[in-house]
């Protein structure tokens, strides 16, 4: 899915279903930090790449607006949100990358967007079909088209500025590093976790 | 001006006539930096004052489009975006209040927030009102009823958790800081240099 080498684990669900609470509050802060990533990428990156400006702005008003989306949802609950905290996969993924001395910094941080696009996509489809709420199976399947256009958007403006191949290699090899993380962790109720 | 102690120097806006591209860029990146601080304040205190999502949501929408808008003007005339820098402006400003231990760290957030912008509307009037370009002129007063609009909303939800005599207090301490900041800063081709 995805170019995804490794499923995830079926019994991620049942952690889930045990804190769903945490789940929405780790997911909104996905959001938010999705939302900081596009606008700190056009703000890093606009200068020597200004087509992404436009995509960029657009997605982080999508994220902002789904980070609300899922506050509400957690508040119709009679929670609120917890406090912010580091994403184990995230900084893993982003570790990951580092060592390649070669690859233009801004290729990466597309590549490494689109994995996790693609990661979070996968998982709300666990979600959109294995969590036993009617209601949050559905708001889930919704959020799974989002991830998977993200998804595209990122690999579009990856290819765009350095080509099909590069891109597709460069995917690929991040591909694999990301299963071998993504199997690695601990099963929790959180979207990466 | 919205409790601003010190006037900008009128000879600032020379500075910026030198410079207008300087400007439009650190002018983008600041809108940017604005978008980031209500997304962060969202995010960090949404928890304890849930109040705070669905307005500061709206204002990072308007702060993302305001920087899409001054990105497209400066692409306008033929320029990129440059990269970001650090704000000293505003490094200083947060510096400033870390030493009154008893005050909470969200009515510093709200009232440093309410401070810069209450500073950077001043110098968008100096700017609407002093530029020779009048496109820009005209740019600068519609930028600069939002910027009041930002503070007033800023004032207001520091009011709402901290109550109306807290908040004056404390920005009028602050206000005292940010003259005394605002008026030993060179000046230079940026909005808050």
């Amino acid at each position: 899915m995805l170019g995804l080498l490794a499923p995830t684990d079926p019994d991620w669900v049942l952690a889930v279903e045990h804190d769903l609470d945490r789940l929405l509050s780790d997911h909104a802060h996905c959001e938010l930090k999705a939302a900081h990533n596009a606008l700190s990428l056009a703000g890093r990156f606009g200068g020597e790449a200004p087509e992404l400006v436009a995509p960029l702005v657009a997605l982080a008003l999508e994220e902002t607006e789904h980070f609300q989306g899922v506050e509400q949802r957690l508040r119709g609950r009679g929670k609120t949100l917890g406090l912010p905290a580091s994403d184990r996969y995230v900084v893993a993924l982003r570790a990951a990358t580092k060592d390649d001395q070669d690859v233009p910094t801004l290729l990466d941080r597309l590549v490494v967007a689109a994995m996790i696009e693609a990661r979070s996509c996968e998982r709300f489809k666990v979600l959109s079909e294995g969590l036993s709420d009617g209601t949050l199976r559905e708001f889930y399947k919704e959020l799974m088209a989002s991830e998977a256009t993200h998804y595209r958007l990122f690999s579009r403006l990856a290819e765009g500025r350095f080509g099909v191949e590069a891109t597709r290699a460069r995917l690929q090899t991040i591909a694999h590093r990301e299963a071998a993380l993504a199997s690695s962790l601990p099963l929790g109720p959180t979207v990466h976790g």
